[in-house]
């Protein structure tokens, strides 16, 4: 696809050549000063500096292929960079990006599908090699709709979306899936704590309907039906993955009457060290008083001793890019949706339950 | 400026009014379908999508007018969304271009001047209404002219470069300046351990010519030199602002010889989480033993009860979108540079040095 710039009116516009005559220096030169490159005369500069303000000349997309620019770029689109989650994902897009030659642009949309679908449509008129979406999200029809709508416009560009730790569309839809396995990870933490004696375990973060805590609270409910440990929906708490939220979900839980677990499984690090912020100000140390885990292996665990499940998600964020890339050059024989898997990184925050006694209420 | 899609031939490409002739609908129909936007009814689409490829037709970015998508975008480059450094000033920049209804891209760089060059070439070809660079460099004669260059290129295509945390360049030179002031900060946190008696106070993670670290050396050296202690050059280490190097910098120390500091000033959060951790590997309490303080009031501070000094990150990156959008309406009467102030914030990672005798060798 070829962009020109073509001029509104009848005018003919001045071009980089009328330019490079006014300022009697090569078409190169005028390119390579405009273009932000390193080293040029100063004199050479003003000259053509002072020919562009003097033709009105505009520098377009004309001067990509002479500025030698002409790769393409791969595009993340995430609710926020702030993140952790988010930011590693990034991370990975950035650093296979440079591994294929390509430049990396993140989108961040606020969590706002209207910023959403915008900045889609951006990066697909910017011709964007690729489009990653990222993360948790409500998957009813509205948002299948909108991906599947995303997929195809994408598509018809040339480009293609990969949804990265989302569900899948559906076959007739061309987008590419990389997920990591919630489901199991949740599954494998729970079941660290019921083998070290917990029964009384609280899960801080449910969500009903968002996929990522949904998925998780999946795995813990298998996995206390494994062990055969009544499932009670009253330690389940509802919270966002914020740090600010597993402070108020335990402030509020200890508040609320006496403590009824032994241990916390926090939805994500973020959740597990507000957490331990708050089960700290009640006096109870972790993990000697209380057990805690949590779920991602992000910056805050290893501050905070914390045993949790490590999500891949560098490598998530490179595999959506080979995938892509690989997709782009042969579309035969490739897998449309790859699923990562998790483990549990044991640190010091489990101890098991000493007495055999409970003290549930 | 307006773009449009030219022919490579001599033939006429089907345009978005062929394709909604031949589907039987309105252009508004067809551009909704393409652009993504959500509901449609399936038999119309597929209607759509059958004229668009029986025509090949190709998107393009006559698509971005009739989808309503015209406003421009904000960009910020960076080294790394992995940095909540650079990740705290992004969130800034998406939140103050939320308010102006403007989208907000943010390129990553991995610290690569060639990249950050194309980055910034690519980000003026899409027409960023404002370019931000972050962070940390090596203020050289050879970076000088390749902001002024940036600056420059920016200027002619109508946007504006926005250094952020970076030195200012110069009168003659179209750019923009937001700061913090970083020695004010260290030279604050610095007598805030003076006061409670330390004076072999490591400094960890000195890097000399780049600006971030020498202006933070700079003020713990002019606040030994405001209390009247000697100034002893053995006690900067030097390093790079990362957790891993804060644990290597403190446990290559304590390798060396016997331990001839009571405090450590990390020359940011992700450094003292690594000290931290060094530390408590050689049994040294926090802040029994050895009083820690950090700089930038970021994620980890908080969960290793760090006193730091807070650096107004996300207040940067609005302050950058804000002096930028402001620019474009009115040229008079703005500012060129503004720089915001840092203030500590006390924690628990510090204590008084109780009797007078000096543990140094």
């Amino acid at each position: 696809m070829v962009r020109r710039a073509a001029p509104d009116n009848g005018e003919r516009r001045p071009t980089i050549r009328d330019v490079a005559a006014h300022a009697g220096v090569s078409v190169a030169t005028v390119s390579r000063i405009l273009s932000g490159t390193y080293a040029s005369a100063p004199a050479t500069r003003t000259r053509v500096l002072r020919a562009v303000r003097e033709l009105d000349y505009v520098a377009n997309a004309n001067a990509r292929g002479l500025a030698g620019a002409s790769s393409r770029s791969v595009a993340i689109i995430v609710n926020s960079v702030v993140s952790p989650h988010y930011a590693h994902v990034a991370q990975g897009v950035q650093d296979q990006a440079a591994v294929e030659g390509k430049l990396c642009i993140v989108g961040t949309t606020g969590g706002d599908p209207e910023r959403e679908l915008a900045t889609v449509q951006l990066m697909r008129e910017e011709h964007a090699e690729c489009v990653i979406l990222v993360g948790n999200v409500v998957a009813d029809e509205a948002y299948r709709e909108r991906m599947a709508d995303y997929a195809r416009a994408l598509a018809l560009a040339g480009s293609q979306l990969v949804l990265c730790g989302r569900p899948a569309l559906g076959p007739d839809v061309p987008a590419l899936v990389v997920e990591y396995d919630n489901t199991a990870g949740a599954h494998a933490i729970t079941s660290h704590l019921l083998s070290a004696g917990h029964r009384r375990i609280l899960f801080l973060g449910r969500r009903d309907n968002y996929t990522t805590p949904e998925s998780r609270v999946a795995g813990y409910r298998e996995a206390l039906a494994d062990h055969r440990v009544p499932h009670d929906p009253d330690l389940e708490v509802e919270g966002t993955m914020e740090r600010g939220e597993g402070h108020r979900m335990i402030r509020e839980r200890l508040a609320a009457g006496p403590r009824d677990f032994t241990a916390v499984f926090a939805g994500n690090d973020l959740i597990a060290a507000g957490a331990r912020q708050a089960l700290r100000e009640h006096g109870l140390r972790i993990p000697d008083d209380v057990s805690l885990v949590g779920f991602d292996d992000l910056p805050p665990a290893a501050d905070i001793d914390l045993t949790t499940v490590h999500v891949p998600h560098e490598e998530l964020g490179r595999t959506a890019v080979r995938m892509a890339l690989q997709r782009a050059r042969d579309k035969s024989g490739l897998p449309e949706r790859v699923v990562l898997g998790t483990h549990i990184v044991v640190r010091d925050s489990v101890r098991p339950v000493v007495p055999p006694d409970d003290p549930a209420r």
